[in-house]
């Protein structure tokens, strides 16, 4: 029995959705690279970007995925031997450590949870310890997509300050710029980045960097520097050496598109639409957990992102239930990764998502928790219906 | 307060939602109309059709809409001044009988009601009046969208049959074929016809015709014929003349993409995904309806299509829920048109639409109940939800 | 030996090129037909037709082929029994003439020869013949594009007002509209109709159809109408009238954009273009007939038609040639049809084509008659260059 | 007086033309990064480029552009303080020594001329003199696209064998793989990199890299690895690491369609058609240079790259030419950049394109000489169609 011929769903977290404009932005005979009006182009993505990471810093665009942009941050901005402490709320903040360790940086991490955000005073209790300022970067990832964790940057930098300590402060906001709020320059962040896939609605094969002057100072000396990532190079004169080499036009012809979609908006709608949907996925899996069979991963409410919801799925098992929506009902779901693989599944609400895509989601999980037996409270849907329209009818 | 940004769900009763399969195969340069790949897709088209006319007819193709379908099945077997009874059930039926009065037949309206089915016993009434066999065609629309009636056309052949009457019988299945069951041969139906951009899942801009043997021999001494809809000239041996000139190929490319689709899932599988999908919505508006602001326009369960919902609204203003459903949730629902112009709203469900598509949408009406303070019973959405977890839990 | 790996080169009398922004245009989803952007496309595509059939008259929109467009001109206009006059001079005129017959009109057909164009004295003498005025209507082809022939409208009023005949006079611009002058109005044409899919650069499934006051009149009378091509339903004030049913969505999004490309370059621009691109193809043509081989269909250089070539082939296999420039080349040739058909091949060089795409397609017939040792004079595709040369160096 | 409207002709040395079916490949959704079908088409991916660089090695793929192929190639084999020999020819084999140098590396020019291709014997006198195997690496270009040359590979291996050196050799083929012969494993390349926007005919955004033996063993030592780059980390089982990190999706979708079409015709067949086609735009350059307006670049006919020709302007203004070629013929060539920046054109005819492409371009530029009042040799375009007949006729 399916219902699923129809739209897919695709609520994976990332890479997410692509409006139709995106798509057929990208459906085009390719263009010079050295004038015209991919020159232009650049010029307004460059700026675009300063808007949306909040910054009056330097933006750059990599042809390269998320990753890229990690390599980017470190090696601009950092040398050999260099301390790092990575504050690991994740598999992605350790993933980013790994990295750094490859580089032939020093990494220490400082522990964290899986189930919880980064603990602020743990970071400044190891700062202060830090007398001589041995470490040079802290690194933290905003949202991490395996845990469904978003950690408080704003909280983090004021750690930062209290233990009076220099480290660059680098952030991933790879699975959180234009879901959540998130204030550069405000919060004292001094690298930024994040990929094209997540809430920028672009197909993957782009990441963005943003840098303050501070960053910018600490490029001087960074000895890990390479050309495809440097900023220096990527800040000269000609077109070919903001994307050091080939731009990758079909990608940017439908980031345009995105950041035209994403800035039409606005950012603070864009925020509160995902805060709101965020809540309502919240709800909905809080009233299916009454019988223990599923529960949140993350444990605190104001832990939990509004990009993506990781559920733990001790009563059930997480492969048959993303089968069934996948093949009932067209909705793709994701399985959970690293540490909890096999344990659960995710549901990714981020990017060019809106309510009835939420609600339809939620409408095929609880079919699936009932065709699957699962013992869980019913009305999901409903909460989160009932949720947004309290919200809607303010 | 908009939670807009996300999928457009185009959930009007046609043109309906196009598959990116169906998009993408039209994206392509012209072929050749004498040889090449366009002669196999049209034989290919041609049989599938008849597949799903259900019927070892001959089937046709047209450049043109639905509107073109009703004047091939008039003019290809009727002459000048036949007389015709029109069938009426609401706005179709009638635009079908205003173009047979154009071409000169003599047409007779059996009553009906814009929120009842057709009433076999007053067809069978009818044509044992009709003593001398003057009635020429029997006119019937198997789903007309403006009232959201299903016409059960098994049992109107049974009323001609109970007349012994010789009358061909014509009957519009537009917004029918490939979402509620339909038997062509089986039912003694002698011409069909359909459009592209409904069940067909294909953008508008073809129409589809069966006949049967006794509708083929109608034909021959039919003098209304024209030759862009005449049959005879399309069952020609050279290609062009299965179109009567140029093919409308991307159109076509589209088409065949959407067979595949159609095919693959089944017919069966069609019909049922939306019975369950069409029972969903009337559970959710049953529930809505406690206090008398809306109400659907059919008035028998049995009677609704699985296809189309119409409401109608005497305690609210149905633009302002449309308006709510567009612009806070982007979802695109239809006015109510002809005698019922203003007093309600449509609910497409038919084509490529599936479990979560309808759950997003009822629970964006839901949402906007509750935004424009009607009153109105809560929990629509999950009478919805609840009525498919039976449905695929059994 | 193939250097065909590339772009195809589709050199067809149509469909024609497509652009890619009228393909992109059509991968969209479907809109409402009742209100939105699709009404106000619909009032431009009218009014932006006026200015291309150069006309105040009324313009019309059919989801239907050219063929259509004929079915449209003639029962608009026409009462059975009508005797219409069809100036002979190829396949299309004679079609159109049996289309008539089917219809019920009385129709003679002015002799004509396929390698000439309409003689304007033998339509004067027919006419001055015709005392009692029984002809009702004369019907020209502008371009055939079986023979190749242009003939000269404004030529062929001139014999009419000198018969001083009131009959009147439908022209068939499909394969000359947007590529020839043509002027509805000043030339004192009646009826004019054309398809999408030639020079106005579209996919095939539209024909439109323009009318001036005369043709009006007559319409009142006319006793062939039928309400699909009923230009009185579709002058109505409803949007779904303008096409008597669902409007061809995709196919409207398409055109919009050849007219804004056919608008921006201009009509004098774009006549100007296909005068030189097909004086070039010619120019090639006769260096390459100095032995015979081949011959242009059309004897007199006046009546050769800027949009299509037709060459006879008398020493050499037409279908070699063509397989040659496809599988060699790709470039993609048309055979001759109806009264020629396997007699020569033909060149389109309508809609969407500029220089270089005719000297790369006369390279590739240039290259095709040496590869099949066909005799041929050497160097038209340089005749080809220096006749655009010249063109250009004014 | 333009004759321009109609498709355009991208001939600039990369991006390329991108097939239709490519694009058409790319615009559709995201899909799951983890399995499904992205997993096979990743290992599908792999392989072919295995039999498109000619090797029995180990592929990568990376989200970048060809700039990091270069940064893979190095940091993947190299350690800080390492010598290189960079073979100048050209611009982009310096540019490679430049990024060289930013990684630390100890970067020795071998001086060339940009007129010139490498001198083998200067190659092997160069590493004859490094008796204690200082030079770890040998990089060069094999089509320069800034100089026009070709560089003969084989020859070069041979150098290195006939001096005993041990230095690995590093192979850039942006410019030229698909179009020119490459055989790294015959030749004993021991890293050879490209692009996907020249002869691989995919939007730019991946880059290509292929190990042999030796250079995977030079890696397992080499210090400049970052893992981004690391091949170790992308040998991984998981499909993300292959990628390191999120794939590009869209761009894997298209980069397959490319590889479907270029395994289709053939690696031979299509070296073939790009000499073929190289040897046609030189015949035409030649023939128009007869009064010394314009010239060669590179100055000997075997040193000329199939895939793109630099032509040198001493009597005319090259940017006059490219404008007439894009205003009047719709037509884009390329300005010469570097050292000749401004003192010519350049003609890109690499990838997807063909005889009537390569034809239709030399049209252009003809008239557009004649246009300007250039003194030049006329027949150009017809030398060259001459000689593709001749080799069609053989």
């Amino acid at each position: 029995m399916t219902l699923a011929t129809g739209r897919p769903f695709l609520m994976i977290p990332g890479p997410t959705n692509v409006p139709e404009e995106v798509l057929r932005a990208m459906h085009r005979p390719a263009v010079d690279i050295y004038v015209g009006p991919l020159v232009e182009l650049t010029d307004n993505c460059l700026r675009d970007l300063k808007t949306i990471f909040r910054t009056q810093g330097k933006t750059f665009i990599y042809a390269s995925n998320g990753h890229g942009g990690w390599e980017s941050a470190l090696t601009n901005t950092l040398s050999r031997g260099d301390k790092v402490l990575v504050l690991d709320s994740g598999r992605f903040a350790r993933g980013w450590g790994e990295m750094a360790a490859v580089l032939g940086l020093d990494v220490e991490i400082l522990p964290g949870d899986w189930r919880k955000a980064v603990d602020a005073e743990a970071l400044q209790a190891r700062l202060d310890a830090d007398r001589d300022g041995a470490i040079k970067a802290v690194l933290v990832v905003q949202v991490d997509t395996a845990s469904g964790v978003i950690n408080d940057i704003a909280r983090l930098r004021k750690a930062i300050d209290a233990a009076g300590h220099n480290a660059l402060f680098l952030v991933d906001t790879i699975a959180s710029l234009g879901c959540v709020p998130f204030e550069m320059d405000a919060w004292g962040v001094d690298v930024a980045l994040t990929g094209a896939q997540k809430g920028l609605m672009t197909p993957p094969g782009l990441a963005f960097v943003a840098a303050n002057e501070k960053a910018l100072a600490a490029h001087e000396h960074a000895d890990l520097k390479t050309q495809y990532w440097d900023w220096t190079f990527r800040l000269g004169e000609e077109h070919y050496q903001k994307y050091c080499g080939t731009p990758p036009e079909h990608l940017l012809f439908g980031f345009r598109e995105a950041l035209d979609i994403l800035m039409k908006e606005g950012l603070d709608a864009s925020h509160r639409r995902h805060r709101l949907l965020g809540e309502a996925v919240r709800k909905a899996v809080n009233v299916w957990a009454k019988d223990g069979a599923l529960e949140m991963n993350i444990l605190e409410e104001a832990e939990r992102s509004n990009s993506v919801t990781v559920v733990l799925t001790p009563g059930l098992d997480p492969a048959a239930l993303m089968r069934f929506c996948e093949e009932t009902c067209n909705v793709k779901l994701s399985g959970t990764i690293g540490e909890i693989n096999g344990l659960g599944f995710r549901i990714g609400h981020m990017g060019y998502v809106n309510a009835p895509m939420v609600i339809g989601t939620l409408g095929a999980i609880e079919m699936g928790l009932a065709a699957l037996k699962v013992p869980h409270g019913r009305g999901g849907v409903q909460a989160a219906v009932d949720h947004l329209t309290s919200a809607v009818s303010e």
